[in-house]
C-alpha cells in the first residue's frame, strides 16, 4: 500500500475492464509492465455482460499469444463460411476456402472470463470504482482521481488508456478543440435474443427478404443468438417471445416453421451506430475499442477491432518501457485511425446491403440486389468480401 | 420498291442508327435476316455525333465478330491500366494484369463510320426520316408510319427493335401499365472537352480531390478528351476555355501547369443520370441499349452495354428466324435486364467513389477514401474492380 499523505504511481492506468481493458493488462504484464484497471461495474456484472461472439482470426491469434487462447481452442466453434438467405434462396459463402481465415464463435463474455481468470489474484484490478475522473493529462504523465472500495483516491500514471466505451469518461477527458467526433446512425435497430434453443444451422444465417433482416447465430450447439431487424425506436419489450419467434421463423425459413425455439434468456436492442473520434491520442490518454470507435453489429467487427488497438497500444508501450522508444506511441493515432475507417467502411457496406432503407427506392433495391449478384458470381468479390469478413484484411 | 396501296413488310424494324441499330442491322444482315433502319438524324449528323470512347473487351469481339474490327484493331489505342490520381498521389490500376481483360480507346462515331462502311450501298437504311411513329405492336407484328423522303411511309414488320435512345419513340410507344421506369439523377454534371492537345498521360487518368473529379482520355495522340465534375445544371457555356483549362490543370496536375493545351474543339455537358426502364419488350418491341437503360458516364459502360443488347437480340432474332425458336427472344428482358442493373451498380459505385455529393458529411468522405484504401491494397478487390471495368464481369 502506498503510505498516507503519498500519491500512488502506475505506468499505465487502463480505465474499462471490458476485454480491450483487460486485454492491455494482460499484454503490458506480460512485457513487465504494471497497471492499475479501474472498472465502475462489478466483477458478477462484466463477467455476465453479453456482448458480441464472433471472433476473427487476428483475435484469436492475439488471444492465444496472451496466453489467454486454451479454453477458447477447446471449446469455440470455428466457422468456415456462413449462409446467405436471400428471399429464401439459400447460398453459402465459403470464407475460408475463398481468403485462408476462420472466425471463432465464442462470447464476448467468456473472453473476458479467461482474462480475468488469467489476472487471478494478480494486483491492480479494481471493480466497483465509483467516480472514476481524469484530473489532469499532460505531455508527461496524467492523474486520475476516483472511489475505490469507498475510500477517495488519486493516482498518478504515465500512461492512460481509455477502455471505457462509448459512454465512458476517457474520450469526454480530451477538450473539445482536441476531438471531432464522426458519426453516423443508420435508420435500423436490431432486436438480439439469446435463446435456450439449438440453431437452426451450424453456420451463421444472413437473412435479407422483404419481411428485412434476420441473423441467427450461436453461442453452443445448445444456445442460439438471433436478431431481428426492426425500426429505431422499437422497445426492447415491445414484442412479446411468440410475436418474436414467429417473425424469425418467417425471416429465417421462409415460415415453415423449422426454426427451433426456446426460453429467451436475455434480450437487447442494439442501435445501429457508428462513430470515430480522431485522433484516439490526446497528449498521455490513448482511446482503445469502442471509446475511439462503435460500429453498427452487421459486421461483428467492434470486439475484434477493439482487441486490435489493444494489442497495437501494447506493443507501442512495451516499445517505450523497453527501449525508450517513443515512435511506436506517437503513431498510434495515425494507424489505428484508418484502420478503424476501414472496420467502419465494411460494417457500413455490410449494412446498407443487408437492409432496406425506410426510403428506399425501386432503383435502390435493384442496386442491392445487383451488389448481391456480384457477390455470389465473382471469386474476386467474394474473396475481397471474405478479407473484410475474416478481417484479415486490416492487419 | 412496294407497288402502291401495298404495305411493305420487313421482317425487322430498327428505330435509330446509332451503334446499337446499326450493329443490329450488321449482325442480323449476316444472319441472313432483312431489316429497315429509321433515323431522324442526317447522316453526316450521325457520323460526327461524338460520344463515349471506351471500348470494352467483349464490345470489340462483338465488333470483330461483325466484321468491322479491321479499322478498330489498327488505330484504336489498347490500354492496360490507368490512373488514380487521389489527392495528387498517382496509383496505377492494371487492370488487365489483374483480370486479363483490356479496354480499347475508340470513339463511337468511328464504331458508327466503320459500321456504315460497312453497309455500304446496301438496303434499308434510311436517314432523316420524319415523324416516326409505332402505330401498333400486337403479338404477331408491328407497323410503323413515318416519312421518308418526303414520302409518307407505312411499313410492317415481324419486330421492332427500339434502338433510338432515351428521348426517342419507342418506349414511349409502350403503354405506360407494361413498363416502368426506374431512374435516379446524381447532384453532379461533367462539362467535357474534345481538344486539339496531346494527352497529358498515355492512360486515362481518374483524378480525385479536394477541388472535385477530373477524367484525362483520349482519341489519338493529338486529340484529348476532357472532363470536370460542376454542378447539374451548370450551362456548357458558362466557363471560358482559360477557366477551362486552368481547372483541369488544378485537378490533374495539381496546377503544375503541365496538362498540354489546345484548342477545343467541341464542349459537351453530360448529367450523370441513371435510368432503367423493366422490361426491355412489350409484345413484338424489343428495347435495345440507351432506349432501355442509361448510366452515367463514370465507367463509361452506356456504349458496351448497347452493343451487348445489340448482340443479344440479333443472336435471339437469329434463332428466331433459322430454328423457329422462339426461347431465346422471349427471354430477351429476364436476361438483358440484370445485365443492366450489373453496369448500372458499377456505374453507381464509380460514381459514388469518385464525387462528394453536396451534402458529403466527413463520415461518408472517409468511407470514400477507406474504399479507395482497400482498392488500392488488396488484390482480390482490385480484381472485383478490373472485372466489371473491363466488363467481363457483365458478359
Amino acid at each position: 500500500m502506498t503510505p498516507p499523505g503519498r500519491t500512488p504511481h502506475t505506468p499505465v492506468c487502463i480505465i474499462g475492464a471490458g476485454p480491450s481493458g483487460l486485454l492491455l493488462a494482460r499484454l503490458l504484464r506480460l512485457n513487465g509492465i504494471d497497471s492499475v484497471v479501474l472498472e465502475r461495474r462489478t466483477r458478477a456484472h462484466v463477467e455476465k455482460r453479453v456482448r458480441a461472439g464472433l471472433l476473427e482470426q487476428g483475435t484469436v491469434e492475439v488471444l492465444r499469444d496472451a496466453g489467454v487462447g486454451e479454453r477458447l481452442d477447446r471449446e469455440a466453434l470455428v466457422h468456415e463460411g456462413f449462409e446467405w438467405r436471400l428471399d429464401g434462396v439459400v447460398h453459402r459463402m465459403p470464407f475460408t476456402e475463398l481468403c485462408g481465415a476462420s472466425v471463432w464463435m465464442y462470447g464476448q463474455q467468456e473472453v473476458v472470463k479467461d482474462l480475468l481468470d488469467a489476472h487471478g489474484d494478480g494486483p491492480g484490478l479494481h471493480f466497483g470504482v465509483e467516480d472514476v475522473r481524469i484530473a489532469s493529462v499532460t505531455a508527461d504523465g496524467a492523474r486520475v482521481v476516483c472511489t475505490i472500495d469507498g475510500q477517495p483516491t488519486e493516482l498518478t500514471c504515465d500512461f492512460i488508456a481509455g477502455c471505457d466505451g462509448f459512454h465512458g469518461v476517457s474520450r469526454q477527458a480530451v477538450p473539445g478543440t482536441e476531438l471531432v467526433g464522426h458519426e453516423l446512425t443508420h435508420p435500423f435497430a436490431w432486436l438480439g435474443v439469446l435463446a435456450a434453443a439449438p440453431p437452426l444451422s451450424p453456420e451463421l444465417i444472413y437473412a435479407v427478404g422483404d419481411r428485412g433482416f434476420a441473423l441467427q447465430s450461436m453461442r453452443s450447439q445448445q444456445v442460439s443468438r438471433l436478431y431481428l431487424s426492426v425500426p429505431p425506436g422499437e422497445g426492447v419489450d415491445e414484442r412479446g417471445d411468440e410475436e418474436i419467434w414467429r417473425e424469425l421463423d418467417l425471416r429465417l425459413t421462409g415460415g415453415r416453421g423449422t426454426l427451433p425455439t426456446g426460453e429467451i434468456l436475455e434480450r437487447v436492442m442494439v442501435p445501429l451506430r457508428s462513430f470515430v473520434a480522431e485522433p484516439f491520442q490526446y497528449r498521455r490518454l490513448f482511446l482503445v475499442g469502442d471509446a475511439a470507435h462503435i460500429v453498427p453489429p452487421s459486421a461483428a467487427k467492434g470486439l475484434n477491432m477493439a482487441v486490435a488497438d489493444a494489442r497495437h497500444l501494447a506493443e507501442a508501450l512495451a516499445d517505450w518501457y523497453a527501449h525508450g522508444r517513443r515512435e511506436a506511441l506517437d503513431g498510434y493515432s495515425a494507424t489505428a485511425v484508418p484502420r478503424a475507417w476501414q472496420g467502419q467502411q465494411f460494417s457500413a457496406s455490410m449494412t446498407t446491403l443487408m437492409h432496406a432503407a425506410p426510403d428506399e427506392t425501386v432503383f435502390d433495391r435493384r442496386l442491392r440486389r445487383a451488389r448481391f449478384e456480384r457477390l455470389l458470381s465473382s471469386t474476386a468479390e467474394a474473396t475481397a468480401f471474405a478479407e473484410q469478413y475474416t478481417g484479415i484484411a486490416r492487419r
